[in-house]
């Protein structure tokens, strides 16, 4: 990937793109069109890009996405395909159809493939069929929830994966997953570099958990939001429903608690929001287990929010080597049904009868079809990448930046947007709740 | 409750029934219109009633719902108190909402209260507040799901809640509940009728499980089967979304599968459907794991509907002593978790690596608001529940049979109804599902 | 169509019937048993099907629904025809994907075509294609609103269209449509027997009215009350957001209003029902003006809702001929418009400033997808449709009776049911909603 | 309204606001805290803020919403007031109830009123009552759609309302509402600043249309889009269920097309969007009613989504007075009743017989509860209008700005965003509808 003037992430250098973007619509974006990335007077805050090597200068700006007037590939000569790895999260099959939309009626490309069951499915000894994407197939699958490619975590050899990129012909790789996706994708890239391939990888960026760095919103996330809210709704029927009644809701959120945040702003019957950016304590004074008793003797009722990241470090005293899943995540303990073992103790030893009803809603979130909202900004997020890779773009996602969509290097955008605890979002969520500032000593 | 001619549950003599019914409308039932129970040609099914002493006649019609001409107690002086008990269902406030409409706006009753948590309500002790009930408070409960009076579980002296009832002077009292708490009803009834009290008991039955003798369909379940089919949607996504996916969805059904087999027909995504009505082993030649192997390999995903009273006899041999809830009821194993664990279990050791997502909506299905088929219902059996109770009936429920409302005794109403393994409801699951007729060597 | 012992509607002498059905599972119901109508003690209602001549005596009882033992039809050389006409109504979809699942998977019948277009399909001068339904084609099509083959109303010509089943070599032609379809259905059964062919014609009775004599309830009626009361409540929100708001809603109904009804009763935001079986006048001083302004002074806000084949004796002063509409139907002159009109002009010369809101919803309503309990619904009559089918049942119906499914029929199931204006539903709509018992002076 | 330093729209000089925020939270946002409005390199887009006189220099940077560790009100004598006008829109209960809360539980502020029904409600010969606005009243309102204060269009006399606010002994005056209400609100703010008054008038835009200039996206917009995807949705369904179906859907979008933009790209079954944007032609070789036979030919059934502002110059020949309603919009012929009458017309020349169905779904879109994403979007709205009121802010708005809260001057925000018919969005929308990209010869 060699950089050229004021261009990020171009396959070759741009001289090479003579092919010219058949003409539906007469608009382009140019190269040279960057959004500015500093956000307030006197204040310089997206340091840390300055340092992402090889990505050129984007410590001040970046490349603004869309439609290039130069191509990279002829269209006549395309095939893209499509993998999609990790866990479900709503509009994926959004992605899957407006790629396939997108390089049909506007670029005329006609040969895309999907690749099933994450990057299993580009390692032949798995034997899982390829799928031949066309608009008739794809038509309807944004009305359905999870991929229609199916998914898979863990991680394949690069080498194989780039041999079968090549025997199949493939010029433009599209990978829909998460960090590990992302991390593998770049090492694809890296192997496709030192090939001196012309094979464009691109990355549309999913997780649920909302937690990407420089990315304002990641798809799926609306949508998580509005299906929690039913769950919580749920959790304070129940509460309400029986004497001394407790609805403790577990929701996704790994490293970051914005689903439980969001869903708690959304849906106004949380009392307390558990996130693994705040640390929380069971016992004492001003632990948890005191807060819900004065709660309850106050209220009779009472609903608890928690991420399934937070609270870990409560739970690691008894168990400590941490196990990772085949994606490299580290396996969470199960804060949820702690917490309802810890909370049934505390008041069958305080003689209080509780009523506890714990609802883990997560495969019933993330399997759902995308909200209106995020089929928009999925088919977006397809349309752009299209362009980004017809343009010979490659090792760089598509991405949402103060509500304008870039093109960022795939190895800068990983997860570890947090939740300030002393910032407004977690200020309103406080007050939203009620809960107390504090829930430790 | 002495019997006079033809007519069931009266507290007594109707010919001291003297007021008439304010003219709303002119519209009456007579007390002898009764609905015929034959169902068939030389046929003669309902024998079952025939037994009830003390309930009349009834094995070849029952009393039929409607308004009286005449009423037992004076709309002037008639206090009622409604309670809800055992575990949440969907449609609970619409009841307590038409009781309440009826009252003061057909019989311009206008002292109602509602008693909360359950009988824990009837009892001093407990100290529960006792709660006014009047149109603008229950103008849109229906929209919430739950009970606004909040529920129990539990037995509580009946003496002393006779005593609350004559102490607040209370004419008639509605029951909304299950198994026992028509067992409770009924008891209230006995000590009502010792003490030659005017006091109307009036049953309203309640379980979302659909299993009730002689009632056509429970209020609630239409509900029940739609969320259901919402969580199987998602165990079927998830399922397809992974490769060798199952999805496990456990549902309600404590001694019948009604709401397995309604949701299995209304979505067709599901494979195997359990319920306690069709026994089925894990194990041996036809056993449930083997289908599910010859079913995995053939399709690369399935779902198992299971209900959540199926299977306890293959979790016994490891737990011999049943316990039962506050309630009565028989703490069921959990069979959910029983099938993942020896799933798991089974495809670890034959070297198979499947991904399994367990799914218990319960707690999501029961709280929600009712279906507009239900809202419609619940507010019909609380209009007859009320015309039933001014007429002066007592130890009597108000039920759907044969698509019309009609007046049965209290006792007769219990769990009971099944899936008839060999009928055509169970054979329809069969040819939708696919699954073996037998799973059972 | 000759009448052989105790059993109904079978094309010749069941003593043809020498296949048997291939056992996929051991459950069958007899041609002789028989549902018993009579309803009520000293009751004998359904006097009206004695006279249907060439049916049997149905007086007191008719032939339930079910697989039979013996069939007509040898499944292997079987060929079924679905046809679906008239305006569109949730659950059509489900019918098709039913029968089409019932063939294969218990009959093994795999010759299954779909006539699209309604009639005009079966006329070659349309030139309409014809559709082979499948398994895999129809398996999710009941996940969207409409019929997959599309409909058309219209008289085609019977000869005509028997021709054609005799070229496609059509043994079983199921008709899904209203009373014009079912009186096609009949003259197309007549001109078969006539011809001495060996062709079935099974109808499925649809109506989103729910208004057909004998039947409890169409399919897609509990879908259309659910969209129905979403409508409503938008009406009411409209109605109460501005001063001297009106929320005036046009609903389905034509001769019947069950839709309004059972909307009212499920959606208790209704102020003013106006459905063909109670006449209303506008002016006078009962008349539905006078009573809005009451209302209107009294709450500020008012909701109406109003079937669309309500009042129409108060337009038909200007208009004298009746059109009628493909189908047959008269064509409606549309009340919903007039009422608008005519309550505008009545307050604006009354100097009251209102905000009439006039909504629409018909076509929002009919073509979503059905619901969970319509599905079920669909589905089984789909199923019984086809086991009446290989049975060598023709020249009837499958419908719901008494909580059971039967065979009727075609002629006798027209529109006709109405709503008892001193009945115990419209008594209840009255209480519902506080609008005067009536609207005339 | 004096200016200080850096500080905008402050009622008063900033030095007397002695008093500090109850600390709840220890969190603020400084005054100096500015947006960058500077978008792209080498561009200076908001050039037009600059000429907005006395709202200080924003034509680089705009004021940070936010809370303040200074307030120029004294919470315990602070009294608020908030008033609701327009059209209904999603969110505006979310709005309310956000208010009331923050002041109730960040401010401790417990004197807050409601005014009905617009700025009617401030002039008291239309004799409307005050709501008082307590948790408790607000606890759930944002489960409901439209507004629980009413709403009405109209201006009403400046002095009364100021009057008004002065007897009441208002501090803080919350103005939701769209274009006529800001600017009413502005002439308040002057008004108020005329009379040396310590009021404060903060607004919170409303426009269901989001076309207000400088503001990311106006709330109540996801919720629009959400609902008409489902009208489109039916539209479909009808379009493809009869011979020549043409779904026809008009939707909100007075000046702008952004509903019925976001609706073609959320849901893919539009074939041709019209907006006001982009002037098109019925008649000609390239008008829509040759390109719409063109569609019907080949695919047989057709949707059309049109923006209740489009093509109004089309009908403006017939009728050249505009009139205006009472909030001084002008009010609009009606372009989808138009084009059902011109498309039935000229196909009825041509002899094809289409089926046209019109929907016209706009009050069942603007009066449902506002969706997950936009309550927290309400929610934050409301909280930072609090925030501005208590620091003393006036004459402003709080909007979202390139994914920030910012405060801007309530008289540059104006209803003037534009879809632009060389951009990247209109082009995605005829990639996504096939539509040609111009209906103009």
């Amino acid at each position: 990937m060699k950089k050229v003037n004021n261009t990020d992430y171009n396959i070759r250098n741009l001289g090479e793109c003579k092919i010219r973007t058949p003409v539906v619509v007469n608009y382009y974006t140019s190269d040279s069109k960057r959004l500015l990335l500093q956000n307030y007077l006197d204040d310089r805050t997206p340091q840390k890009m300055k340092t992402v090597k090889g990505a050129g200068d984007i410590s001040s700006s970046v490349e603004v996405a869309g439609p290039r007037e130069n191509l990279f590939f002829d269209p006549s000569k395309t095939k893209a395909a499509i993998v999609t790895c990790g866990g479900l999260c709503p509009g994926i099959n959004d992605v899957i159809r407006a790629i396939v939309m997108e390089f049909y009626h506007r670029y005329g490309v006609r040969n895309i493939i999907g690749i099933k069951y994450g990057f299993q499915g580009l390692i032949p000894s798995f034997g899982h069929e390829i799928v031949e994407l066309t608009p008739e197939l794809v038509e309807n699958i944004h009305r359905e929830g999870g991929s229609i490619l199916s998914s898979s975590r863990g991680q394949q050899n690069i080498g194989e994966m780039v041999d079968a990129l090549v025997r199949m012909n493939v010029s433009i790789l599209f990978c829909i997953g998460g960090d590990g996706t992302m991390r593998a994708a770049e090492r694809i890239t890296e192997e496709i570099t030192r090939r001196q391939l012309s094979i464009s990888v691109i990355g549309i960026p999913k997780t649920i958990d909302n937690d990407l760095n420089f990315v304002q919103k990641t798809f799926g996330f609306d949508t998580a939001i509005a299906e929690s809210v039913k769950a919580i709704a749920c959790a304070h029927i129940e509460a309400r429903g029986a004497p001394m009644g407790i609805g403790l809701v577990k929701i996704m959120g790994r490293l970051s608690g914005q689903i439980a945040v969001g869903a708690a702003l959304a849906q106004n019957d949380v009392n307390f929001v558990l996130v693994p950016e705040v640390p929380f304590r069971l016992d004492g004074d001003h632990g948890l287990l005191k807060a819900l008793e004065a709660r309850l003797k106050e209220r009779k009722h009472c609903v608890i929010l928690v991420a399934e990241g937070a609270g870990q470090e409560l739970m690691r005293n008894e168990k400590t080597t941490l196990e990772t899943d085949a994606s490299g995540n580290i396996r969470l303990l199960d804060i949820g049904y702690f917490l309802k073992v810890r909370i049934d103790e505390h008041f069958r030893k305080t003689g209080v009868e509780i009523n506890l009803k714990y609802i883990d809603p997560s495969y019933m979130i993330r399997s759902v079809p995308a909200s209106a909202s995020d089929c928009i900004y999925c088919s977006a997020l397809g349309q752009y990448a299209v362009h980004a890779g017809m343009a010979g773009k490659t090792g760089m996602l598509v991405a949402l930046m103060k509500d304008e969509y870039v093109h960022l290097p795939i190895r800068i955008v990983t997860s570890g947007k947090k939740i300030d605890p002393e910032g407004n979002l977690w200020m309103r969520v406080l007050e939203s709740t009620g809960q107390p500032p504090t829930l430790i000593d």
